[in-house]
């Protein structure tokens, strides 16, 4: 990958420029407002800005970082003028990808949706840092649709940037975001505007804040400028989680208000237990392995496979598609890390894959 | 302050411990777990330990580091071998101080109820450290009943581990914890739990949690074996914050729902600038002013001006009453930060107090 061009450079956009230039790829970019892209010159994350669509016709690939009503629009610009791979940054993928997709049947198959799961409570370019992806998960929703040399090109990206792809189907994205990102920034903001509102009359409440109220509450610091975006692109998916964890904090009042300690102490053991085995990104490149799965050359093979991964939780590491010398056989290569890959193998033989797994020497 | 005694020598006496060692206080201690108070020993946390109660006696304060439903018992023991000030630290604070008033009317000026508000995810005296109070609010609740010498102790101990003394009627609180510490503990370990189910049929699930939902859901590592006492004796309290919560994540759950951007904006942009705004702690020692409360030397009159300056959210930095030389008169002595200093001479005033402020030189 030598020329990368970035629609959009604000946090996000802003560091994946800087993770690319501190790997020797060129970045150009612009943004609809033009004193940010050249905020992004000066903070290193461009090397140059260009005017818009038609001036990225060369490069590699584009990533669009704009607001998610917008990736749509800032998309298919690129695909017509040429855009060899396109990819996105949006929170909610749904949307993004059936809507290019309705929008440019043809040239579909280049865009590549994805979603770095990382973020910070800064703001603008301004925050941007070439590290903020290192070790987090990179949501990348292909669908039948998907050319596997533009899913093998934008999983590089990722892995330029420190990033762990995941393939994940887009509707599945949108329902497990919004119980991991969504719900959680709902649920933070809520709780400090409730203990603000109390604190309008007992200042001393804010004073008590210790570190468990101030973690709990550390997203709500957040631009808030994107939440609404998210919560009308994702709505049905938010409202369900929103409706589960109601239910949930229901049930553990009146667990409180029953006095049940048993009960108490068994969500509490068991949410300590989660919390504790959280996974925590960076894959050991020593303990990878190589899934060689026989497929036919045909559409959809791509993102079942990696989607078929993605929901066991297995990251892809590499991908490529070996297509044989004759006819429309081949085989798609996936490296993965060994844990989980024995249920990969499993789940896809179960879809009637024959894949083989070995050790990377 | 020269000798001080621990009764329970876990991560909040350790750390207690510690930290008076480190000034040159001498501490002693036991535990219901022999080994753990060895343990101390070991970590630097108690010069020695003691058999019991018995052995305290001659100490200037002992502090009660047991769970919530043990303090008052191990408070009135040491108040009954003559212990000349007692204080604890659980979270809890009206079962406690109303129960040794209840059980030792007439010793109970010399129990000064406690709280200091910080924590680790660590657990026991290994988690232990010396500045795990640097900077913290810790929460005194004197009554009608409390000692001023006693108050001025406690004070001086809180000072001695970098605390910031707030003095709060027990009762209010238990209101405000509920809210700041009790209710995001709940919240946390119930989206935590809540995502570890979802995770177990979606195991991309929890590979996606970033940092907002680490940040978020860190509490829930903790040790919960605490939780159903603090629950079980601030029960009520609990509830009605749970409530409020509650109803107010249904109504954000509504905003969503029917997509009012305006609505979720509001509530999002009050609660950035209420994280933004939270206090940090650490009074400029240069910015503190004096006030001189002359006060008829009458029992009450400590409580009520003090937790009068705690519901202003100002911190007590000094305390000491002088007594005129005849007669019951004297004047009440109270160092604080000068934020908030104006609003709370205005509330004495209203309260018929006639204070006079003045900086410190």
């Amino acid at each position: 990958m030598k020329r990368v061009a970035l629609v959009g450079t604000g946090l996000i956009g802003g560091s994946i420029g800087l993770a690319l230039r501190s790997r020797d790829v060129e970045v150009v970019g612009f943004d609809t407002l033009p004193e940010r892209a050249h905020e992004a010159v000066e903070l290193g994350a461009l090397d140059r800005v260009v005017t818009g669509p038609d001036a990225c016709a060369g490069v590699d690939l584009a990533v669009v970082a704009v607001p998610v009503n917008d990736v749509v629009g800032a998309a298919t610009a690129l695909l017509d003028v040429g855009v060899a791979v396109v990819t996105d940054v949006a929170s909610v993928k749904a949307p993004v990808v059936h809507g290019v997709e309705a929008a440019r049947a043809d040239a579909a198959g280049r865009f590549v949706g994805g979603h770095p799961m990382a973020g910070s409570e800064q703001e603008g370019v301004a925050g941007a840092e070439s590290r903020l992806f290192e070790g987090s998960a990179w949501v990348l929703t292909p669908t039948p649709r998907t050319d596997a040399d533009a899913f093998a090109a934008v999983r590089s990206l990722v892995d330029l940037t420190g990033g762990e792809a995941v393939a994940l189907d887009p509707d599945e994205h949108d329902a497990l975001v919004a119980m991991v990102s969504h719900v959680p920034q709902l649920a933070a903001s809520t709780l400090m505007d409730l203990a603000a509102q109390r604190g309008a009359d007992h200042r001393a409440l804010l004073r008590l804040a210790a570190g468990g109220f101030r973690d709990m509450t550390r997203i709500a610091a957040a631009d808030p400028a994107i939440w609404p975006d998210i919560c009308v692109s994702n709505r049905d998916a938010i409202v369900a989680a929103l409706d589960r964890y109601l239910e949930a904090l229901e049930g553990i009042r009146n667990v409180v208000a029953t006095g049940e300690r048993q009960g108490l102490l068994e969500v509490l053991e068991r949410a300590r237990t989660a919390r504790r085995n959280l996974p925590v990104g960076a894959t050991d490149a020593s303990d990878l392995v190589e899934l060689r799965v026989p497929v036919a050359d045909r559409p959809g093979v791509l993102a079942e496979v990696t989607t078929t991964a993605g929901r066991l939780g297995v990251n892809i590491t590499d991908v490529e598609i070996a297509h044989s010398t004759e006819g429309r056989a081949g085989v798609l290569v996936i490296t993965t890390s060994r844990e989980g890959s024995r249920e990969l193998e499993a789940a896809l033989v179960s879809a009637g894959y024959h894949p083989a797994i070995s050790p990377i020497t």
